[in-house]
């Protein structure tokens, strides 16, 4: 008799979060920060489970290096708020605020240091959260006149970067139902539909696969491939072209992102042009090479050089414009970076995204995407599309 | 024999760019402000056209007082944004950078004080557009030392906040469109879906009504209507309690905002209880209320103390937890704000929800929300649905 499978995880356990908050405070300490203030966006949802939006009003989580923890929150979301697994397990207090209150003066007024410490908090700073938003930072920077402010980065980033085993398991069961997608959508038909259209079907499959949301849908078709952040537009996809296909979203919080570029012939069959066949080659080579490179201990930049130096080998140089990769989780762009200049030794566990691509302006672009995580030794492909050059004929 | 009827407008004329960048800088002018610095969100749409989802890349227009406008911008953003109108106008030149580039740097270059003018350009703020991400506004505020940031509202607000004619049609169609599936789906069957199920089906028909975005379709069910930001839970919908349905996105980049409270009785017509009727019609008329009190000179905070007048006058004063509204627009919160401290007098052209709620904590919510635009003499309300208590059978 088999066991009944286990059902494809949907969460991170409530009892990781008490535990994420224990280490960002060690970080704390170790980076000299006084503490961080995190708002709504991926940092928050990390360390407490809060899902959200960011909007006009302040929501903040204030984490000292000693002493409690605050989650200033609007009146509105208080309920929320006390709901998510950190403040259940009593790792933070809900401190809500009506409407006509100063939200920021409240986080001055628990930031406020105490007489003895004045001297030694004037240089210690306070974190901001990546993408707490200006009006709020200008907000906090005018009640806490004299307080030094930096990216709470430097923090979150060591934390954030090297996945455990159940982000893992989330990055590799978006990888699949993306994977899943790509297959259907590229199995046609694509001749006489247009990009749009092609890209309201992917979203849609997304989520049908699981996806909470369905971020983006690249369809580029023919020239539009040249465009590497090109969207998706009303140009119908014709036979004898090329389109990039580059789609993602979240499942469960957690990130896909790849991409394929196939090839529609048509009744008529009509081939690629011998050049095409060529870069494709280049490109699949270069994405080869970057995904051998990675394993631990391997500076992030030797993975973007590894590709790189296939294709200024091939002549196609200038046509690679872009970072070979970004790190990926809670974040679809995150820590770390696949670029000339990132040192950063991989570890096991850091997720990122491998994509050479080179762009032939007013003609077609060539970019092959997977989603890589270091393992102990060597590397673990999370997406399994095939990446040999597709051939559609409808 | 009749004109064929226009079709409903789908955007913004291209002319109209280059107009508000002007009416743009003659705010910079009156505010005293050196120049402005627009990341990718509201502001950035309205001044230039450009649609898109910030990133950790930074994106960038300039606006100095004088002087050329320079939209800094990747690389691999450099082709979307060279064919925005306000670009292809000639009103702003891209500057792109390659991904081993400073941005914040070349932004800095560009903000450089002559000699003559380091004087001047000391009290001369920088502002910063709202929802600039923090990481951006510190690399900003690092290589420009010295020049004091301040939110960009203040140019902003006033020129985003009194809708021309075509923004106020792009309202008008979203609003109805967000009617349209709000009387399909309150006209049930509604009695055991889920929450999240009835959220699907409503952000399903927002799209198919040709929104662009389904940002939220709030449905709380029984004592879920009593947090006011519930979202979409597993819970069942059952006969003989009510449904708060608060549903919105945006089309052609302009939002919808409605929110009706229905009651559902069932097969065995389980009526309200006498307590919820009394306060669905205090709503009801604190709702009409302050719509009443719309018109150009009023201060913003009388059509809060308007609709709260009559709630603390019946008794349920502590539980509307909220203000009464916000202006809508390219975002669906903006300013200006109905909330007690907001003196602004009301012109035609602005835009607002009404929406006053009151919360019985564990047994109920009700909450009426419509778009009201202050009008020459008076009001347009945008959404057409009837505002009296609708009982709905299964």
């Amino acid at each position: 008799m088999n066991a009944t499978p286990a059902a494809p995880l949907r969460r991170i356990p409530d009892g990781r979060y008490p535990a994420r908050l224990a280490a960002c405070r060690e970080s704390l300490a170790e980076h000299d920060f006084a503490a961080i203030l995190v708002g709504v966006g991926p940092d928050l949802r990390y360390l407490t489970g809060f899902v959200g939006e960011p909007m006009e009003r302040l929501t903040l989580l204030v984490v000292p290096r000693e002493g409690p923890v605050s989650f200033v929150v609007p009146h509105l979301e208080a309920q929320k708020a006390s709901t998510t697994p950190l403040v259940l397990a009593g790792g933070a207090t809900v401190i809500p605020f009506e409407e006509t209150e100063d939200a920021a003066q409240i986080v001055a007024d628990l930031l406020a240091l105490p007489e003895t410490a004045a001297g030694r908090g004037a240089w210690e700073p306070l974190g901001l959260s990546n993408r707490l938003w200006a009006m709020h930072v200008l907000q906090l920077q005018g009640v806490l006149p004299g307080r030094r402010f930096e990216p709470a980065s430097a923090v979150m980033r060591d934390l954030r970067q090297v996945k455990d085993a159940d982000e893992a398991e989330l990055l590799r069961l978006a990888a699949q139902a993306a994977d899943r997608v790509l297959e259907a959508v590229a199995a046609g038909p694509l001749v006489g539909r247009t990009e749009a259209d092609v890209s309201r079907d992917i979203r849609q499959r997304l989520i049908d696969e699981g996806h909470d949301l369905a971020d983006f849908a690249i369809v580029g078709s023919g020239p539009n491939g040249a465009s590497p952040h090109h969207d998706a537009s009303d140009r119908t996809i014709h036979a004898g072209e090329s389109v990039v296909l580059d789609i993602g979203g979240t499942r469960a919080g957690y990130a896909s992102d790849t991409t394929r570029t196939i090839w529609v012939e048509g009744e008529a069959g009509i081939a690629p042009e011998p050049e095409f066949h060529r870069v494709y080659d280049v490109v699949k080579e270069a994405h080869e090479k970057a995904v051998a490179t990675v394993a631990p201990g391997v500076p992030a930049e030797e993975v973007d050089a590894a590709a790189r130096s296939v294709i200024v080998a091939a002549g196609y140089g200038e046509l690679f414009t872009h970072r070979v990769g970004h790190g990926i989780g809670l974040e679809v762009h995150e820590d770390p970076y696949m670029v000339a200049g990132n040192e950063t030794p991989l570890e096991a566990g850091m997720a990122f995204s491998v994509e050479p691509g080179v762009y032939v302006p007013g003609r077609w672009g060539v970019r092959l995407e997977n989603i890589v995580m270091c393992a102990p030794s060597g590397r673990e492909v999370l997406n399994r599309t095939s990446l040999d050059l597709r051939v559609v004929r409808g």
